[in-house]
């Protein structure tokens, strides 16, 4: 089958066969249909600092996705062939002090699908039985390849009670456009959303945003203040993972507010703990991954009330111009790039 | 002035002339606008057992009101004289445990306008300046003159997140009735409303209900596990007070689900608590008047994003049609009944 | 094997000859050491309306046990042939609403060891491997034999912080007598216990309590109430069972106070829901069961941190002294009653 | 008078007379015990950055007091003349969004005695009369002297339930040594201390804590881990305000965990948000003052209870030796000083 492989310690992804893998008894085969390209593959694909620490190629990349199960080992009971399921990526253990209080998501011995094992950029992928969620007929199948994400924004949201509050969403990559109209449909009733793309503010407006701040103009938190009638926000969701933005997201805080940690800086973060954090009694909470199951079922209830994030997929690409869509993800400036198995 | 009043230890009510009030050093005087009736009026009128235990004629009728502040007192500094405002009722002592742990609204010495003191159905009233609630432009007078009862609503909806769950309200009397849509605006996902009166499930279907329920056909619980694919809602609002009411709320619990109780049970009330609550571990919890004021905060921010509450004001009267509005009270199948004063 | 057997649909038990069980794949085989008797064993015994609508005889009883793994399946990876554990008996499905929550105690397909399948009143039990929990050295075999009921202790006291809190325990049943020490050691500042045996109460002060009561002389509510300089507790742990101590749970609570519900009332229970619940804003907690696995994790810190609950074992009976000791659960003035198999 | 006074713009202070302090018709006059010197003082004291961006000389210092109140003001109804007291220096609005919702700890526009209005350090001290808590005759008179930072520990440590948890206290400065103790009262099953003196590692052993680790040598979270069996603790209570105290409390954390931020760097602090809060998803609170007046009651039930602060008052000094007092807090050796007035 075709897959989508890192061959070699080093930069790039190479387009070649490989065998269809076997499944063991309690895992699943999915014919794959459409993967949506995350950050962390770019991250392979440039064979960086955390790569180098993690990746042993080879490696076929992959960990959103959607697809038909074809196949289902012996002790499988929860799923059938011909399912159409979704993909979670993260494998729990199931043995640990999280899993054992039911907090898979982070588990202390987390294996990633694509990251850890095969991925499913690839015609079919196995897979735990485990990891699977079925999906609804009603819910379009290229959003079925990006519930991941679409989950990382609905857990970031809904951690914290949205209903008559205000939220500043810092960052408009995929995830914060997906959070920006979950937001509104968790009960918030003022949502801003700044970047540095005008592509990506275009679309978060797009998505429902309030109002949309150009984060080079600078001085975010004052802007977002005067806003917010001088108070700042209720609720920050991180989702730029750069300093600045965390910077700015603290500093539009109000006193007793909500800071859901999502976007991952490279390196270190400096910040000011006294005055943004201590003083103001802000709560921050890292945000990682998807309960499991929680996060899936809450994402499937607001697509059927109508949660529409198709405006966040802006490109989709056979998986032949793979190329293109990485480029794409280098440029910051597009919403989710998509490709077709 | 006119005012409506208790005259004397017995039922019914008079519009009679009394003296304008005086007021206090922490006082406003406000010259009222519009008042909502309550079923707590009702009690008073009937005078039935708690109105006798509680009511010391003569006493001027009236805790849901708006209003312009004619005069303050010589301590008073956060209103001034020209606000048009929303009365809170509650007077909190500001001593007790409670209230030194912020939640005024349960204070253990708590006083009401218009039970403990001479209320609003009247042309003047004097009140603490502290429990006035200044209004936004924005805001329909006549909502503003049942902010008292929609904060019922808020609180009683917000002190759960319903992002992305299913509820129940059971009962659709005026405060159930803007609990259907305080709870789509709040995330809700889908939204049941049960009664026994045809006029108000109307209603409930025009505030956005997804499904209504004539309860009065019975066996609503296995109705709603039907609608929620066999589980049962994740929260009940639970505002008839009346015994069936409850048992259809927790019957039509899901395990692990919320209940808000606001509706007053007439006695004592009987119910299966292994069955209904212990094996299912369901969160019980009283609701009661408004949290000061984050439920203020949250009503005025949803009805800024554009909760409209007046389909449920269903008739209007001048005060002096008083015994027509208490009657359309007593059918039950009314929406809000508002009178001008 | 010798086994305390349910035979026919009808009252009592008969110690007879079983084989011994055989396992499946997923479980393990556990050569018991002792068990405690529940009241759920006695409702069997007694063959009550409960136990004529649930239990299918011939059937083994018992489901508070502990002893060593002699026998294990072939996918069993967790727990190994020799360890020592505890048995959680409450097997839950895995992939309904509450599971796929981590919310396993409140499974909505919940299978009972000793009430639904074979139990561990007997030689030898066979019981998923996920059901064990595998012993400290540190923890007194007996105090093994009911991690069980301790947990439910656990469970009903850990729900809600009680660090600086005030507690009323009404029942001193076993588990109730357990809650007390687990209370103190969660921080409470003052345990008040009340109960209808003298016996029991004085367990209770054995146990810790800072005032007992007896609850035959009446009026509960109001000593608690001058105990607690007119307040009330901040929180009840209602371990009763009686709807009488349902009342007085709720009378001595203070507003905006914290009841978790334990004990299993016969049939409906009535009360006054406006005064008891709502006015004071009470926040009503089912709870059933232990959370897997965080409770067991809470109930084992506390142990090793000197939580000593061996007074509350108050008989300790060979297994063909079995009538003796359902005898004593039915006077309800021991504490626990544990057989030694 | 005597008063200690910073009385010009620049380093030191002075002991001089001043005019006894009149009282408004909110006010009170309090003939002062005691008082503790707090970090805050010394930034006065050494005229930092902060100091001389804050402060407005001529300046009486002094937050942390008790006394007798010798007079009180027209309008003061809920204390008299002859209570004795311990001042809440931190004067809220009642006004701003966060007064409003009952978190008057983090008012908007908080103004603090000693700081921005005259402060205790004197024979008198003016305050208003909501500041005063009324103390029970069981609290020792020094320990009344320190209820401020006793109500710091407290708050950071009941933010969060403790029972059953592993605790770290990073910092053993006064808050440090009490929140040790606390923790134990609170529930923890076990608390580790560390810090970088040997003289408040001894008084952490001596406050209670289970383990004492030497920060000066170094690998903190790997010792922490290793006494946690592997996983971490629970909770982290940042006292230290350093940096590398903030990355050792991180690095010890288990996933999932909690931390409060009570330290307050000087600077930028800068840390590995990723890997130490984002991955594990860490929840960090900013912790500051006490809540009003939750805090109060709870450090209040505590001490009733039996809890001991007195071993962190390790030095009494007539304030006429103010100077060495201000000299044994920057060598961050000893415990609490307390200044007798």
């Amino acid at each position: 089958m075709k897959a989508l492989v890192k061959t070699d310690a080093g930069p790039g992804l190479e387009l070649i066969d490989v065998p269809v893998p076997s499944i063991g008894g309690d895992e699943i085969l999915v014919k794959v249909f459409a993967g949506g390209i995350c950050g962390t593959d770019l991250h392979i694909y440039e064979w960086d600092e955390w790569a180098r620490s993690r990746i042993r190629p080879p490696l076929v990349l992959g960990h959103e996705f959607c697809g038909t199960i074809v196949d289902v080992g012996t002790h499988v009971t929860q799923v059938a062939t011909g399912d159409f399921i979704s993909g979670e990526g993260h494998i729990a253990c199931g043995q640990c002090h999280s899993c054992r209080n039911g907090a898979f998501h982070i588990c202390e011995r987390l294996r990633v699908i694509g990251v850890d094992r095969d991925g499913a950029f690839a015609e079919f992928v196995a897979m735990p039985a485990g990891n699977a969620w079925k999906l609804d007929e009603s819910i379009p199948r290229e959003v079925a390849a990006i519930m991941d994400p679409l989950g990382n924004a609905v857990h970031a949201a809904l951690e914290v009670s949205l209903a008559a509050k205000s939220v500043a969403v810092i960052g408009c990559g995929p995830i914060g456009l997906m959070a920006i109209a979950v937001c509104h449909m968790a009960g918030a009733t003022f949502v801003i959303a700044s970047d540095v793309s005008e592509q990506r503010l275009a679309l978060a407006r797009r998505m429902g945003a309030d109002l949309v701040l150009d984060a080079r103009s600078g001085d975010i938190p004052a802007r977002i203040r005067e806003a917010t009638g001088g108070a700042g926000v209720d609720v920050v969701l991180e989702m730029s993972g750069h300093e600045q933005g965390l910077r700015d997201g603290l500093g539009a805080l109000r006193n007793g507010g909500w800071v859901s940690l999502l976007g991952l800086p490279r390196g270190r973060a400096t910040f000011d703990l006294a005055n943004e954090v201590i003083f103001k009694e802000a709560h921050l909470a890292g945000i990682f991954g998807r309960r499991m199951w929680r996060t899936w079922e809450q994402a499937t209830a607001l697509l059927r009330k109508g949660l529409d994030v198709t405006p966040v997929i802006t490109h989709r690409l056979p998986i032949a111009r793979f190329e293109e869509a990485f480029s794409l993800l280098k440029a910051a400036t597009a919403g989710k790039v998509i490709l077709y198995i």
